[in-house]
This record gives C-alpha cells, sequence and structure tokens, in this order.
C-alpha cells in the first residue's frame, strides 16, 4: 500500500518487457498509475528510444511533473522529439527554479531557442533568473511565494494565500515587504493561523529574519540552510528587495552535488559533472587523463631524482628495496592530511585564518604517525636480519635509515597535506584540487630526497663508504 | 539590516574580548539581541570555560533554542554545569528530534540519568525514539506532526491547527490516518486553504503517498528525500502505522555527515565522527595511525617483492629509476576508479548488480589511459636518449618495458581500485573502506611483480642476460 522506495526495483524490467512486446496499450495501462517521480526513475533506466516511446504514453496530466524530475540530459533529448507547441505547454508549466536548471545545460543557441516558446511572463522570469551567475543562489530561486505588507489584517493574509497559494513552494514562511519589495519579516505561517483574524501583520513582525543574496555562492546557501534549519529561506537583491525564495530541496541536490564534485577530485580526477553510469565513456576517459598526465609527468621527477642517486643504488641496492614503503608512507600520510583539510574547509570548521592552528595540530600529529611507522619499519628490518642476512652486513645502519627517513617523510606528507588546501584556496583555487594523488605525487619526489639524504649521512662510513 | 552569514565572522572576537575584560554587564547586553543561531555559533568558538560564561548570561527566553542549536559535545559540557531542575527544564522543552541526537551521545548511564529528569509523557517520547537502531529513520523522527481523520471537515482541520499546530514542525503536509492511526494519505495544506470550509478530509483524498519505515536506514532517507523533492516525509512502522514525520533540514545533516565519512574514508582514515578543530589531538592521531599502520604493514610487501628482483636491480640498476613513477601511475588510476565507483554506489547510481557493466566501462577506460601514459613514458625515454646516455646502451628495450608495464599497471589499477568497492559492499562493509590510499597499497605490491616480469621477458636477451 504504502509506496515506498521499492517500487524503483520492480517497476523497469515489467515496463521493458512490454516496451519488448510493441503492446502499447498495456503500456499505457501501467504508466496511468505511476506517480510522476516513478515515472521519471523508469524513465532514467530505459535506453534513449524507449524513453521517447514511454513520453509520449504517459497520462497527460503528469507529464509536466514528470518531466520536472527527469535529469536535463534526458529533458533535452524529449524536447527535440516534441512538437514547438507541446515543448511550449511544458516549459511555461514547469516551476521556474527547475526550468532554470534545464535552461543552464542548454547551449546558448538552444536556449535562446527555448525562451521564444514561453509567454512574456514566463520569458520575463526565466531570463531575470539566468541572469545571476552560475552557482549562485540567484539560479535556485523561485519566484512562488507568498508576500504580504504590514498594513493586511490576517483575514486579508490567509484571503491572499486562498488566492495565490497554490503557486507558492512553500507555506511554512510569509514574507512581509514594505512598498518598495524591501523584504522586512518572515512571519512562520502557524503564527497566522493561530493568530486573531482581525489582527494587524505589523502586529506579528519583529523584523528579525535571516535571508540569502541572490549573488550568494550556493555552497554557501548549503551552509546558511545547515545551521538554520529551514526548509525554505528567502532571497534578496543588493538593495535588500525580495525576489525569490530557496527551498532546502533544491539545497540538498546543491549539497550532494558539490560532496560528489569534492570526492571526485580527491580521487583525482576532474569531476565528471554527469551520473557515473550515464557519462560518455570518451568522456569520463578525457576527465580521467588529464589529471593522469598531469601526475605522471610530475612523477617522471621521481625518476629524474632517482637518476641523482643512481650511484648510490649501484652500491647498494639493499636501499632500493625500501623505496616504494617510504614514499607511499609518504604519500599516505599526506592524503589523509589533505582529505581531512579539505572537508573542514568545505564544512566551513575551518577558515583560512586557522592555518595556524592546523599547521600546529598537523606537526604533532605528523611526529607521532612518523615516530610510529618509523618504530615499525626498524623492528621489521632488526627482526628479519636476526634470521637472515638479507640486509647485508650493516643491517642496523639501514634500520636506522629506513627509520628516520620514515619520520622525516611522514611528517613532511603531513604538513604538505594539509597546507596544501590552504594555499590553493588562497590562490581562489579549489582547495579539492589538492588530491590524494597529486599530495602523493608532490611527496613522492621529496620523500626520495629526504630517503637517500638521510642514507648518506649514516651510511657514508659503512655501506656508502 | 539583513542578518545574513557575514554575523558569523565579527560577533566572536567582540564577545572574546568581553569576556577576557571580565564586563559581564555588557556581555549581557550584547547577547540580548542575537538570535538562537548566532548565540550557538558564537558558543562553539569560545573555550569551554568561556562557554558556561555566556550560557549563564543568555536572555532566558533564548536558552532552548540556543541549546538546541549546539553540537552534542558542547550540550554534554553545559548539563554538567547545570543544576538538575535547569536541566529538566531544557530537555523536556526540547524538540523530540533534537533531543534523540544528544541522547545517542550521552554513555549509556548519563543517558539513563537524564531520562529520569523528563516529565513521564516526554520520557515516553524519547524512550521510543531510542528503541529505534542507530542511523535509522526512527532516530530522525520527531512526533509532531498535524494527523486528521478522514471524516472531518476542512473547517476541523483548521481549528486542530490553530489548537495543536504550534508544535508541529512544518504545516506543508496535513497526514490522514484511520481509526487505528495507519496512515492513509498525504495532504497539501494549500489544498485545505484552497477548500470550502465545509467540504470532508475524504473528498481530498487520494490515497497516494510517499512515506518512509521508521526502521529504513537513515541514507536510505536521504535518497527518497533527493527523489521526491519534498520537505518533509511521514514515517511508518512495520504496520503502516503513523508513529512520526522526518523533516529535510535533518536529512540534509545526515547527508553531510554520510560525506563527510566517506571523504575521510577515501583519504584513507577512519571518520573522525567529530569537527577536526575540536576532536582531541590524541583521538585523531589515533583514528589516522590505524590505517596508516595497516597500509605500512602491506606496503611491506613491496620490500618483499623487490626482495625477489635483487638481482636483476643489481644488475640493471636503471630499471629501479622507473620503480616510483610505474607504481604511482597504477596508484592513481587505481584511486580514480575507487572513487568514481564509491560515490556513485553512495548516490544509488550504481547498485552491485551493475558490477559487469562497470567491468566494461573500466576495463576500455584502463586500456585507454595506460595507453596514454605509456606512450609518454616510451616518449620521454627514447628523446632523453637521443641526447643523452643516462638510460644506456638498451635504450630502447627499457623503454618498451617501461611502456608495456604503465599499460599494465594502469589497467590493472583500474580494474582492481573499480571492483573493491562492489567486493566490500558485497561482504557487508563499507565501500568507502577501498580508499585511494588502499587501493594504491594493493596496486603498488602487484606493480612492482608486473613490471620486473614485463622486464624479465623483453630485457633477458640483453640487459638482464
Amino acid at each position: 500500500m504504502s509506496p515506498m522506495v521499492i517500487h524503483r526495483f520492480w517497476l523497469s524490467p515489467n515496463v521493458k518487457q512490454v516496451l519488448g512486446s510493441g503492446d502499447l496499450g498495456t503500456l499505457s495501462a501501467i504508466l496511468k498509475d505511476k506517480s510522476p517521480n516513478d515515472l521519471a526513475d523508469l524513465m532514467t533506466d530505459l535506453a534513449p528510444s524507449e524513453q521517447v516511446t514511454v513520453w509520449h504514453h504517459l497520462p497527460p496530466k503528469l507529464v509536466v511533473d514528470t518531466f520536472q524530475y527527469l535529469v536535463p540530459s534526458i529533458q533535452q533529448r524529449l524536447l527535440k522529439a516534441m512538437t514547438p507547441e507541446e515543448a511550449a505547454g511544458i516549459l511555461n508549466a514547469m516551476s521556474p527554479d527547475d526550468r532554470t536548471v534545464l535552461l543552464q545545460t542548454l547551449p546558448t543557441q538552444t536556449s535562446q531557442e527555448v525562451l521564444t516558446l514561453l509567454t512574456p511572463d514566463e520569458r520575463a522570469v526565466a531570463v531575470s533568473l539566468l541572469e545571476y551567475p552560475a552557482d549562485s543562489v540567484g539560479r535556485l530561486m523561485t519566484p512562488d511565494y507568498i508576500s504580504v505588507r504590514q498594513n493586511w489584517s490576517v483575514q486579508q493574509v490567509l484571503d491572499n494565500i486562498r488566492t495565490h497559494g497554490h503557486d507558492s513552494e512553500t507555506l511554512n514562511h510569509v514574507y512581509v515587504v514594505d512598498d518598495n519589495g524591501t523584504l522586512i519579516d518572515d512571519i512562520r505561517m502557524r503564527q497566522f493561523l493561530l493568530a486573531g483574524l482581525t489582527q494587524r501583520v505589523s502586529d506579528l513582525t519583529d523584523r528579525q529574519f535571516v535571508g540569502l543574496r541572490a549573488t550568494d555562492s550556493q555552497e554557501a546557501a548549503v551552509a546558511v540552510f545547515r545551521r538554520e534549519d529551514r526548509t525554505a529561506l528567502p532571497v534578496v537583491d543588493e538593495k535588500g528587495k525580495l525576489v525569490g525564495i530557496v527551498t532546502v530541496d533544491d539545497v540538498l541536490d546543491v549539497a550532494e552535488e558539490s560532496a560528489t564534485e569534492d570526492i571526485q577530485k580527491i580521487g583525482g580526477t576532474e569531476a565528471l559533472d554527469e551520473p557515473y553510469m550515464e557519462i560518455a565513456l570518451f568522456q569520463m576517459v578525457k576527465k580521467r587523463a588529464g589529471w593522469l598526465v598531469l601526475l605522471f609527468l610530475g612523477e617522471m621527477l621521481t625518476a629524474t631524482a632517482m637518476g641523482f642517486f643512481e650511484r648510490e643504488i649501484a652500491r647498494a641496492v639493499v636501499l632500493a628495496l625500501f623505496i616504494p614503503l617510504i614514499i607511499s608512507s609518504g604519500g599516505n600520510s599526506g592524503s589523509q592530511a589533505s582529505t581531512l583539510v579539505i572537508r573542514a574547509l568545505a564544512l566551513g570548521e575551518v577558515t583560512l585564518r586557522d592555518w595556524w592552528k592546523v599547521i600546529r595540530r598537523e606537526l604533532l600529529s605528523g611526529l607521532a604517525l612518523g615516530s610510529v611507522l618509523g618504530s615499525i619499519g626498524f623492528l621489521r628490518i632488526t627482526l628479519w636480519s636476526a634470521f637472515s642476512d638479507i640486509y647485508g652486513p650493516h643491517w642496523l645502519s639501514v634500520a636506522l635509515t629506513v627509520a628516520l627517513a620514515l619520520v622525516g617523510v611522514v611528517l613532511w606528507g603531513t604538513l604538505a597535506g594539509s597546507m596544501l588546501p590552504f594555499i590553493l584556496r588562497r590562490l581562489g583555487f579549489d582547495p579539492a584540487t589538492s588530491s590524494a594523488p597529486f599530495v602523493a605525487t608532490l611527496v613522492d619526489v621529496t620523500g626520495l630526497v629526504i630517503y637517500f639524504t638521510i642514507a648518506a649521512v649514516i651510511l657514508s662510513g659503512s655501506l656508502l663508504s
């Protein structure tokens, strides 16, 4: 009875069979009882041509809602399969915030053509939303909210909601504006329901409210929503004029998308911007190859660095055995540190001016972690040497070299990994660019230099003499 | 005038000065005009003893709201500084969902003591919420919602909201239940506002609704909210009885927290579970050391593997020069693949049964990426050899060895990285455990074997003869 998440899993194969059999009557019958988001989910799982077939058999009254739940790439495909009249009908009926999402993903040319399909009113709304910068709060806004004046009575407010409320995205708050449209308060709907009908709006205002600026970044909006525990917030322009509202369901999408971007960058790839299963293979390879090649070029410096130490390696091959162990320990500790700092910066737990506090914490952490690994490394070499002579007669010096190199490399990796996100943000880049592989590559080269320098000092009297 | 995000940045230093000067009159005056979440932010930035001082000077009517915005660790500190009466007052007034978050972080003993401070009614609510499994939807629920019966008139519904609505977390939806309390529909508030006052609730029901089960996982709830674009959803027990609602602001917190956990795991550390700047240094080092030591022990196998090839390295030191380059390329491509798959699994874009599709994509990606890096490596060695004899007389064989090893290692890294998250999920572990460093370590050992095996085959007639 209760239409839970499970639906998604049995819906699709069923329809796929019917589509295969070409029985379009049954198809319409199946589609008739579904909700718009079930229909959108279903279409997402289908092949492009099947999506168009299903589209043409949707119950007419669910067409607009279903369209709004689809991702832009499928929306574009369907738009191409529609007559201009059909497209105009859907685009005019879409809620302005969902329409903005679609319009901003279209090529400029197509976007202009689509705008001409809109009625003058809707076009004005659409154009004004598109004027806000990409990734700004303005692009998330809907102008469908309830605004009232201070001198209205509660009765007038309720009548107004009855007349205009059906367009509003949320009824939890009513916004109070003055004659210039400047936002002066937000009032919870429940206050109107609890108040006497003859009371004035001005009796309920306390002129305290939280708002967003249309030009604020979407990630700033996520932080405000997280802090305020609200389901919708009003948006004002530079002069404080109320221009729309943002609802938290769109903010949830933004939060999930920016977490996805950060995660992908931390993994050492460009953000895909499309679901993994939907992005074209060539596109994905391109986005991964960029960083991989860059890291490869950086890592080539390790070959150069090792070239300088070729003499030492030839004389003490045993040193070569520990190269992967030592450089990877630096890389691992560096990617731990950078990942923790990237996320803390993204959540606003840490700001740029905290760099000094972070460096102190990481200095201590790096020393502690380096000492732990160094001790294990030392033990391993001394224990093994008790039973075999794999590490040669100078095993104690080798053990000491490896242990000290580990302390140095882990400390250096930790410091570099924690500071890199700060430096990137300071320079105006995304801190998440200091991905685990990026930090690892950076630390690999310096790790080799640290290792061989320590080896030269400690082993100069014995193995390398 | 408009209290935007910026507040947070000038509030704290100001108060810190006043606290330093001990001028408690000024402190009260400053605190008087702040909103509860400003106050909570402010306290978060202060030292523990300062938090308690500020707490004792809060305006009485903001005490409960401010408390609800604080993180559990600070809430616990304040509770300890309160008299039982004070604590009882606050705990009884808290909204049930926020209270659950606090109670579940307390040690069992303390949690039991806190429960005794509650009134019998509130205690019953608190205990019932705590009975749901950790990380289940039940723990996010609040029992404050509006439920109505089918035979009520719209007038009755509105009167009911006027009487009971002040406790409800949202007014966007009203829930219709039958005599057994079973949820049979959700109706948008706007429908009541638009309907005639004498209409019956049954005239408005369509018996279509989306709900969550109290035992569903919180991450499943995030997926449903993302799909449904709703600000609140009803929660039912196994029998379909309405037991509460979940609002999207709590879901946003869950989404952000689980992204944080995934990001930290991908970076190769245990999830911190506390903000970076707040977790005790020793705790953080412990959480990082665990994985770092495990990876270090795994990476020790590289030393073992290289031990087997010591003879080859001694004879052809030039081979050692490319070790970091080759194994890191495998690690980087592996961490790309694992990160993409981890996130796709977390978002539900990919499910377990898609493993075969993923392996096909990654096979092609890995071949393409390996060929790109292999070509670059080949070019680099041949170009350098045109000008110097750093790579010796057999430079062409060396170039070929490195190029083929790169193709093999990148392909292997990509496949291992993409399949590991599937294997972990299949075994019941969190896919995010297949972190970038974990995959890199795994690939390092096998990468060495691939490299030296290819070298042995290609160079057996020349350098290694």
